[in-house]
């Protein structure tokens, strides 16, 4: 980033005196306020409120299964993966429900991986050193993950149309113990960037030193449009066109559709990894909870009703958005202390500060009263070397909360960013 | 077994036309009837109706958490831990209420002792070659999670007290690889066997070899009472007195309460055990449905809520555990082919018949149209080295279907029993 209009000593001390005193201000507010996650609003959850009355008197699936009940389909509710199989772009056969959260599926993929032997594999992960390519800012619960299951992480740097795939080529092509590598194709944690065409097609065609290399697809923003309807490539298919077909697994949930933790999670793939899955997860688990399952399917009731309530949620995330970034741009658009993604879909902002005062800038909000994500949340074991990207979630405060949050977050960066150009003068 | 009465040739020779006759007339009914698996009947889902349509309008847990969304407690609804604790003989600080069955709650800490460090351990034990203690006959999704995840097993005979303690002892004392032991310890899955105080004793004082030793105490059964309410010695407890306070795992569900699937699963243990839980499966969940868990609380109430609503099951259940019991003793009574057990609670019903004659009498069975649990099911491998084990589930049939289904296996055991004693003189 380049820092404009501060070389005058006289100017910045001036920025600098306004900017404490904003800040003596922002603190005597004592506020108490929280966007440490990406947590749906209450008044979302309230778009799912007939969720807590169903299935009503009903608990036969489709095909006459007593969801009450013990057995079968493993593979969940066909009437529920007919909804969403359009949405995670995956033939309906190659869909499973299954369990109420996506991260849980890709945990699990990680350990099916590591204790048996995945299609391709030559043996378990578990006896090898094993790394997974995490583009940066990424999502910190994938790479929790990783360093829980005692995965190595090798950081890629993000573009404005995904992971760099010069570096990401480079490094699968040479390294057989990379094994997978994090996507957010959609949307993306944090930066809210959409894959491009481009990028779909050469992490489908690249050649991987590892037979058993897994792109973990996590499209948990699937459907989450703010503006207008971004499509990205279908990369299952693009994977099975290129002759990799079980390079993928695709994950999606309804946690930031319906209700968080209470809702269903999905797991698509090619035929060869569905049936690896079935092998493993039929030894783990009596099934998933048909009952839920059904409550969605007659809440959503099919595609395009999912599409109408994902727009009742547009309708009340977008002015968040546009909250932040009006805020933002007031307050710093002319100061050259930081940029920010504007998103059109997706749960969050990346505001980019500058280098060395992302940490400085959650320190000043915390003593303000403002709970942020930590700074590093990013980067694997919470370590962004440049510290300067923030992770910003505007969909639980009310309005008036986030115009204070935005505020008291400009206040900050401004704190920080004008002590840091002085301290390098 | 002592076979009686059959010295003479010429009256085995009538009892063998007999059976063949009877068998012959079983087949002639054209029967398609499913014992394979003890699942709860329709009648007795139906006392659960009420779970159909809630929480209802409601949605918050005492401790003001909203259910719809990501957030605490990842422990699970304080009010419904409370309503279990009693029942399971945990302490509700050391009681979870995760996922929706326990038996991926038994898969998940084998995960995490694999791939993690369990207190007390040396290493991971993927990096070790590691066996547990199978008591036998046991339940076949113990076994198959050993399986799938490369466990060794080794099969301790039954006692009527539980497993055969000097065999174990011996065992766990020498041998630092036995990692676990597997204990149904309340109506045995599927002998219906309670667990004497001795058993808990030796169980909870016994040396192992191995310092990361682990009881996973499956009571899976310990409200579902046929006859009385019998009680077994509180595990946790005696562990913690012993001086081996993280020597167990206790599990439990309400698959057969409320919904198989649809669920809350509870996992209780040491604070250690707990903590080194929690440090794991936060990485892998965003936490439990806790929309399903109140429903739960609000159905149940309390501890007398659920100990009222398991008399209802009984009101079901053991008239066709009386069955069972009547049409053996009516038909196999004096013939010496054949025992079984009279289970004060539980859901199975152990058909012991003469050696080298169980896989015959499923086979038979099968071709007269009853499905019944494959014979070896109840040992590791499937391999049940006398062959003569069936497992008997009679929960799922009406009383009709059940007198049916209970005299056409007498005649598998007749026709199965006789030919054998033939094929001896």
């Amino acid at each position: 980033m380049t820092t404009i209009a501060h070389r005058d000593a006289d100017a910045l001390a001036l920025h600098l005196d306004e900017a404490r005193r904003d800040y003596a201000g922002l603190k005597d507010r004592g506020l108490s306020l929280d966007l440490t996650r990406g947590k749906p609003s209450p008044e979302q959850l309230d778009l799912s409120a007939e969720l807590l009355t169903l299935p009503g008197g009903r608990y036969t699936a489709l095909d006459g299964t007593d969801c009450r009940n013990y057995g079968a389909p493993g593979d969940g509710l066909r009437e529920l993966r007919d909804i969403f199989a359009p949405a995670l772009q995956v033939p309906v056969d190659q869909l499973l429900a299954v369990g109420n959260s996506s991260l849980e599926l890709m945990h699990d993929c990680l350990v099916h991986a590591l204790l048996g032997t995945v299609p391709g594999a030559e043996g378990r992960w578990a006896d090898q050193r094993v790394a997974f390519l995490c583009p940066v800012p990424g999502y910190d619960r994938h790479f929790a993950l990783c360093e829980r299951l005692g995965i190595d992480m090798i950081p890629v740097p993000m573009t404005d149309g995904g992971p760099d795939m010069g570096v990401v080529e480079n490094l699968v092509r040479s390294d057989a113990r990379i094994k997978g590598i994090w996507c957010v194709p959609k949307y993306s944690n944090p930066d809210g960037t959409c894959y491009s065409d481009e990028t779909v097609r050469r992490l489908s065609t690249m050649e991987t030193a590892a037979p058993d290399f897994r792109i973990f697809w996590d499209n948990a923003y699937a459907v989450h449009h703010l503006d207008g309807e971004t499509g990205v490539g279908d990369i299952l298919a693009a994977c099975a066109e290129a002759g990799h077909p079980d390079r993928v697994f695709v994950f999606g949930s309804t946690s930031k559709i319906t209700f968080a933790g209470a809702g269903v999670a999905f797991l698509g793939s090619s035929p060869a990894n569905v049936a690896w899955w079935r092998a493993n997860s039929t030894k783990r688990t009596i099934g998933p909870d048909k009952l839920n399952q059904l409550r969605h399917a007659l809440f959503l009731k099919d595609t395009d009703g999912l599409r109408a309530h994902m727009r009742r949620h547009r309708r009340i995330l977008a002015p968040k958005f546009e909250t932040v970034d009006r805020v933002f741009s007031e307050q710093l658009g002319d100061t050259g202390l930081a940029t920010w993604t504007r998103p059109k879909g997706g749960y969050f902002v990346a505001l980019t500060v500058l280098d060395g005062c992302a940490r400085e800038v959650v320190r000043l909000a915390a003593e303000a009263g403002i709970a942020v994500t930590p700074a590093g949340a990013t980067h694997p074991h919470g370590n962004d070397p440049d510290d300067r990207v923030i992770r910003i979630g505007p969909s639980y405060p009310t309005l008036e909360e986030l115009e204070q949050i935005a505020y008291g977050i400009t206040v900050c960066v401004r704190l920080a960013g004008y002590e840091r150009l002085t301290a390098q003068r």
